[in-house]
């Protein structure tokens, strides 16, 4: 029986716990750390049978009998808890990302370096059914060499410009999770990227110095090409869609719907408009996301997102930001050579 | 160079005589008759370079330079002109039904022995491209042996109850396609028929002695089974579906559409309805159908839709009239035997 | 805390029990019974915190601090323990069918009656998300008066034909559920059912006298009309669709899949099959289900599905039967008079 | 009574031939002129009710009788012949493109100035009725203010190499009608291109200086981007989408079929390929395109594409090759100013 302490209660710290206690049967949520700790989140935790909590994540980390932590605290606490948590000798799952700056996801690349720690990133779509289906495609070479990849990737409605403003901007907050579907689905690299977008939803955004509307174009090692659009507003809800174009054919994903109910009227032959919130969409990805990890320190198998998965879609956004910055591609050597990569 | 005489210039003559002055290479419209002639007439006539516009059909039947004559009149003139044009040795295309009368069709059956004439029936759904795919299906194997059959057939709108009064009712007006369509589709013939309804779209046609919404259940010779839904108004429009469920699987085919635009907005993700009205829907299976009747000519080829199959369906339509009034399911052999089939 | 006692360890009290101490926070399963009570499912059963095993299922009837049972037993059983239940002033959720013998059922009824017994019956396709959607759009006026209810419902296989010899037959054993589906989406009642069928799958199950291919026609007390289809074998999977049409437009739904994937290639475009299996199919059904009857305990609400609720579909399965064997439309009220309801 | 003639009896010479034979009727084609005039096409122009066949072109431009030209020869010949027809007073439809020389196109400019010839360019996607209803949905401001365009086209299989050679490359060949699909979807104009690609398909495209697969971004005068993917061979068949997206949704619009056909077996649930060949997917199109052109003339309207419509997407085109070329974005201007626009 594996003891789990989880550092952060937040939103997706929560749905962590309720998986754990619910799904997986060789663990356990020993304890939960928030430095807001309150009445309301203690009696939560209480409900799945959690022992301790505390405000001081360092009481997890100090405990013995805790395996393995989840870092579910503020981005910019991400890679200091993780080394911590190394040093320990504690497995970890660490939300996405890891830091935006590459120097600190290189310390913790460097205190992984020959132990035997599992160290999972939260790139939650690698666990979407949807999504593991068109892996599964190109992967079995359906479509035979992959040529086109395209990502459609909108919000259903723009977070507050005072988030946009530290959030280190769409590419790293937003299209991340793209950067990190391309290589997923593609199995390649990155070589170089083209960004380009606008503040067309909220003027405020392009304020702040951001984008709203965005079009990367990416060439991968293998030739391909892949093609991401994003936009923080969708009226109709979440969308989330990948296309994989290869020699021998396309696997396609369209949106996830509440029911397949059809409504046909005079008013037209009406479907369901796409599950709204990213919580709603993935919530089966999230369950096996982290029975995946737990699997994998119970099985000494390799985590499904390391911490080298961890890296490259930051280095990405940042030629991304380049890109879009000096309106020119951006090879990823460039970046990487900036960073002694 | 084939001569057609057109007997009936409503809006189905209309439609023949432009898809075989468009398509048709081998043939030309010579004359057209209609008791109605007028200028407007005359002048669409020219329009397509027909010679000769009759008020009275007999011109046609009388013109020894005619080959093949289509008739187009009201429905209870259909056996009439088919038997005078059959002693002129003219080929026939006959709009649907040729008569509700059994005799009547039988006098059209003792006719035509012996002779060469080719005589076509007008069910125009056997040649509309989404039927014959489902037909196609079914007869290549793909889903094994037929199980179950379920056809869908429901009208825009209801027509005038004054027309409702000499149509023979919903199931000699509007099921008869779908009675052909089973035929068609499964290959096999009608052995018992159960069929209920209820005036539901207008209480008018309910008084007229009629029903606008029914059920009707055919156990066929092959053991299949087919179910057919009607209704006189669908308010999205034309709705005109098949589906056969056979050992190996299903093949179904839903309505067509004029584009295939998805409009996703805050009230949801919309299709198109279904095209509204038979002429719109049907527009390419008449030309096909008008066409494989020449062709049957030119080529002595058998026709697609023969005298039998006019009479097959008007005696389904019998039993299905029969079982609503009796509420009993109702044999077709026990249709047969009262006239002496 | 309320306190459940689970009667049956078998397939499907497995999966409430898992349900209920997933997400139930309100309920915990204090007992377990199943006359094969083993060690394997001790195992299971303790993994869920469940605190007593029993093979003899009186245990639970007998200790006071339970408050529900979940009856999961095999069916012939089921009426005997609602009783016996009832009398020890247990709640009681009742596996599907209650009985095949209406005077069981009767006798269930006569000992509810004044009574504060929560009592739901096990038609779990009630709290099926698609079929939800399909009675919410009905009962919200959106497709105006219902006219026509189409439902097809096929299974992936058949059961062994030892099964079917003890089952009641096609009509008692799976049409029951469409039954229920035809009440649940209509709102109104059965008033005569026309019922044919085939033995088209296996011989074997028509040598055992019953059918495995069926249509069932239903006039409904709203005068609408209910058409189902059955089939023991769809080689493609578990396939549930209803399709409800009315003066103003229609709802229908169609089959889930485990995935959006779409793929083309030379063969075709290809989209995934319908889930294959039931338990597949209703997952989340059956949570909602069993949270539902929880809840009506709890705030003491009306459970969803009532006793009466659970003799109806049996009372129409009667009819069925009766109308397969003797060919002709059954009324509701000749079936209840026999039964002197 | 319009006379046309029409200058290449080719593939789509033969098509607009047909059309207007079959579909205008206030017009004649008068005569046909083509280099490798022959016995066959001949026949078949005087099967049309053509009066006039040539090899020379001159015959009919010096014919005083004819209104109106169709400019259905090859590619290099289209500006000399719109000139000599300009000159002659014909009003012209001219093949896509005009020319890949702008100062070609700007002599047929000149000439048109001040002119009241019309004078239409063939890009007939614009009479698509998938894309008409696009258009149409941004027009009416449906999608609010456009955000995102996204266009896919891909052809089934690639041309010969030795076409590729001189087809003036994949950019004006093939994307120029993605290019004229973003302005007329828009309603805006290009302001900068990226343009990637690579040989994935035939290394001897690549050996030839083209590519096969290609990704282009542009940003319009809106504010809004477009992404174009291409490929010159798709296993599965012609593949033409096109998406907007705005500030208030989405329209999108998919391949159409030759039926609405869907089988479902064990293999899966499989539906139609899109239309393989271009000449079927645009059969419609083509009639509207060629129907709109002599409307213009008839009834004295601006024609639906004009001299302008046919410069643009050239512009655009030679952007993306200096964009590939030199891998930075081009501006519209860079481009403009080369050739004094």
């Amino acid at each position: 029986m594996l003891n789990i302490g989880i550092i952060g209660a937040g939103r997706i710290g929560k749905v962590h716990a309720e998986s754990i206690s619910r799904y997986v049967k060789d663990a356990k949520i020993k304890s939960i750390a928030d430095p807001m700790m309150n009445e309301t989140t203690e009696k939560w935790a209480k409900s799945l049978g959690v022992l301790e909590v505390y405000a001081n994540y360092s009481k997890i980390l100090d405990d013995k009998t805790i395996d393995a932590v989840l870092i579910c605290s503020s981005t910019d606490t991400h890679s200091q808890i993780s080394l911590e948590a190394i040093a320990k000798g504690k497995h970890v799952f660490c939300e996405k990302p890891i830091d935006h700056d590459i120097a600190k996801i290189k310390a913790v690349m460097t205190a992984l370096k020959g132990s035997n720690i599992k160290y999972q990133v939260g790139f939650n779509r690698r666990f979407d059914h949807n999504f593991m289906a068109v892996k599964s495609a190109v992967e079995s070479g359906k479509i035979g060499s992959l040529n086109i990849l395209k990502i459609t990737s909108r919000d259903p409605a723009p977070p507050p410009v005072s988030y946009i403003k530290v959030s280190g901007g769409i590419f790293l907050d937003m299209t991340i999770h793209d950067f990190d579907m391309v290589r997923y689905v593609s199995g390649a690299e990155a070589v170089e990227v083209y960004a380009t977008g606008e503040a067309l939803v909220d003027p405020a955004i392009g304020e702040a110095g951001d984008v709203d509307t965005a079009a990367i174009v990416i060439k991968l090692s293998d030739g391909s090409i892949a093609l991401i659009d994003n936009c923080r507003r969708a009226s109709y809800g979440y969308d989330q869609r990948v296309e994989a174009f290869g020699s021998l054919g396309q696997v396609a994903v369209s949106n996830d719907t509440a029911s397949t109910a059809v409504l046909s009227t005079t008013d037209g032959v009406i479907s369901e408009k796409p599950k709204y919130f990213f919580l709603e969409r993935y919530t089966d990805a999230y369950v096996l996301e982290i029975t995946s990890f737990i699997d994998a320190i119970i099985n000494n198998k390799k985590v499904m997102v390391d911490v080298v998965d961890g890296l490259k879609p930051v280095l990405i956004g940042l030629a991304a930001k380049t890109s879009l910055a000096e309106n020119r591609p951006v090879k990823l050597s460039e970046i990487e050579k900036l960073y002694n990569l």
